[in-house]
């Protein structure tokens, strides 16, 4: 097929944006059975083509397995990239799981009476036009266009170049197998192309409503900087574990392992250990022992060698830890551990050096976990759990959209219920404002409501 | 008392910034009768402060008469400006009309079990540094002083230079009031002096989470063109009313009428009515005559002009409208009329030259109703109604932060919801995720539980 196809060859971003922008309200309004027709049609068209998918995905690894060759890209950015049958499974899966996700659309949010006869509705809606930007990992084009269109939204999406052969037949499959359902309007989803057109596309503030980037901490970093459309992105992940005086050690220590060791990859896991004082003498030995049979390199403050200092063998294996650890993600199998006066200084030190992402402590004292959880200002804390339950799924969202450390619109991690809004709705029999101004206005009742506003 | 007493003098923007910053944790975990009692004082040091508060508004106004005489500033504008007793009263009682309103702060929102003994809460809290933007009018200054510290955030304010020596006389009324009370800290609330801080502001998204201005049309966007911090401001209200073929044309004259008439500077009244061609010619003269009457400058699409141009009388006093008019919020006596073919074309011109702030549809008709307000996509959709109820107070919100025309975070009247977020909160018993992965995962109960968190 044409390189093209599909994509609007000629169309300027403006115009694409336009186009999104007017498919978006009539998109608003497909029931939740069409989109769920839809979504299913997706998934049907992904699994009878595979063989075009796995093709166009062969072309696209051809050259970047070249540049890997050549030290151009790395090896794990090529895994990201290429497709396998299972892979198809998963996207399959997937786009099924989004259609059996409850429509979060239409929903009757609150309902007040304000005066006889004339009624006020909240009512959830869709945002308007997302615009998607993502690293070359095929399977989130499908994943965020299924997103997407079960909340009702347009969609524009940029794939990372290296995924361009894949991202083509992909979208093309979306926007086709989506079209031939009544009340899916054509041009809700919209494939760009070019670098350019991302930067284009930033300033499209008219069009755009919100800004979805996936990828790098600097790359997400680079879209916030350079647009004024709301982005809903995750900054970086630095996460601490507070291990407090009042702490079970051994669920402190198994807490701690997990937090760091079950898989470092990921914004969710720890990259500092704070731990308190009282403690540390006894903790500290057994847990870099863990660590350090685990692979992970440590990383301490001048406190925690001190206490490892009679351990040779220990102190021998672990760094000194420089101000840059404290802010640093390591992503990776590497722990900075500070030994700090109790929760107060655990507290100050999360809420400078931390990224407002997920924090822990460990004790079995309440008033201390308590005052953890009011005075860290982070998007999720934890008491007794490891911080790696920060995550959509986990926490019962049925898809995840992403983790944002934003403090406006949707926080922490985020389902669906981030890509919808609200409409006011009034229903009167012909008032008028006049009566209930001025010195004698009529008073309001503003009674609740336990109706629903079916629109 | 000197110009500069409790402003800081000399302490950058970046310093106000981060003071701000530390402040918003404390200020956070303030209980509600710490709050309260806080506003409360504010009310009472207003109030004790009259003559010193009037003294330093002299002082203002003096220089403004000075401006408005050379023609260089409106007397509008120096109305808004001037304080009086009248003006005073009002502030104390808006003050303790903050204090009145429930805390929206520390609401369970949601709680869940994810597994025995391990529990999620969703719990609202405050968004952090607010930075406020706003024209001369010192009573905002109070307002949004309060409204911030009933909501927990930390506020950085910058009033319009012409208030300068009655925003800094309030400001530190305000700040002296808060800081007797035990639980609200030091440093909550920062003055801007200068437009240059203001500039300064625009790029400190470190430190504030929230900018919200208030003003013109032109200023709000200045704003939102110059920053990357999510900003709730109100873009302009091209608000329509569509009178329906269904309509009842006596409803539909009162509603047209109060819309436009009873207070046109604001952003809810009507700008452009939409007519059905059905009944435009029962329903245009009658219309048309009460508007002149009561001075509304009319401007007609050449249809309009047409079923009027029997009425020579009328003819001759209506304009006709160009394409700007469609575009264009009057703030004033003037209403730009055009006819079209039915509920279609209507919400096909209201998607296109409206502002996505407030449309009414005036139809006997539940069909064509619902239609209308599915699809036209503005924060408040009414049927039979007046565009004019758009509004905080009328909602029943106690308090307005302002009208959003954002399609994220907060959409339409916005009160103090507007100025909370949440943050997750999870209790276990020593959890971790190993168990809940791999392929022998162990399931979540993701069970919904009617308890509260009590933070």
């Amino acid at each position: 097929m044409s390189e093209n196809v599909g994509v609007g060859e000629g169309e300027s971003i403006v115009q694409k944006a336009r186009m999104a922008n007017r498919a978006a309200v009539k998109l608003a309004n497909a029931t939740t059975d069409e989109k769920n027709r839809a979504l299913h049609r997706i998934a049907d068209l992904v699994d009878t083509n595979r063989e075009r998918i796995l093709a166009a995905n062969d072309k696209d690894v051809e050259v970047a397995a070249e540049l890997t060759k050549a030290g151009k890209m790395s090896s794990s950015l090529l895994k990201r990239l290429k497709l396998d049958g299972a892979k198809i499974d998963e996207i399959i899966n997937s786009v099924r799981d989004v259609a059996k996700l409850d429509d979060p659309v239409g929903k009757t949010m609150s309902a007040i009476e304000l005066d006889t006869g004339l009624e006020l509705f909240q009512v959830s809606c869709p945002i308007g036009v997302i615009g998607a930007i993502f690293e070359s990992r095929p399977d989130v084009l499908v994943q965020i266009s299924s997103l997407c269109l079960k909340t009702g939204n347009a969609v524009m999406l940029k794939g990372g170049s290296e995924a361009q052969n894949s991202n083509e037949v992909l979208f093309d499959m979306v926007s086709e197998a989506a079209s031939a359902i009544d009340g899916i309007p054509d041009g809700w989803i919209q494939l760009l192309e070019t670098r350019e057109e991302v930067n284009e596309m930033l300033k499209l503030n008219e069009y755009i409503d919100l800004l979805v980037p996936r990828g790098s901490e600097q790359f997400v970093k680079y879209i916030q900087n350079n647009t004024n459309i709301m982005v809903l992105g995750h900054s970086e992940g630095v996460c601490h574990v507070y291990v407090d005086r009042d702490a079970d050690l051994n669920m402190a220590e198994d807490v701690c392992y997990d937090a760091k060791v079950q898989y470092p990859a990921v914004c969710n896991a720890a990259e500092t250990l704070l731990l308190d004082s009282a403690i540390a003498s006894e903790f500290l030995p057994r847990m870099v022992e863990r660590y350090l049979k685990a692979g992970v390199e440590v990383r301490g403050c001048a406190k925690t060698l001190n206490v490892l200092a009679t351990d040779k063998y220990k102190v021998e294996q672990i760094k000194q830890a420089s101000e840059e650890d404290w802010h640093t993600e390591y992503n990776d199998l590497i722990i900075s551990i500070k030994v700090v006066d109790g929760v107060d200084e655990a507290i100050e030190h999360i809420n400078r050096y931390g990224s407002g992402h997920t924090d822990a402590i460990i004790t079995a004292n309440e008033e201390t976990a308590l005052k953890f959880m009011r005075f860290v200002d982070s998007s999720s804390v934890m008491h007794n759990a490891s911080t790696r339950f920060s995550d959509g799924f986990r926490y019962g969202k049925g898809a995840e959209v992403g983790i944002s450390t934003n403090k406006v619109h949707a926080r922490g991690p985020v389902g669906l219920e981030g890509l919808v809004i609200y409409k006011y709705l009034i229903v009167g029999k012909g008032h008028v404002v006049a009566p209930y101004t001025g010195s004698h206005a009529k008073p309001f009742t503003h009674k609740p409501l336990s109706k629903q506003f079916s629109i």
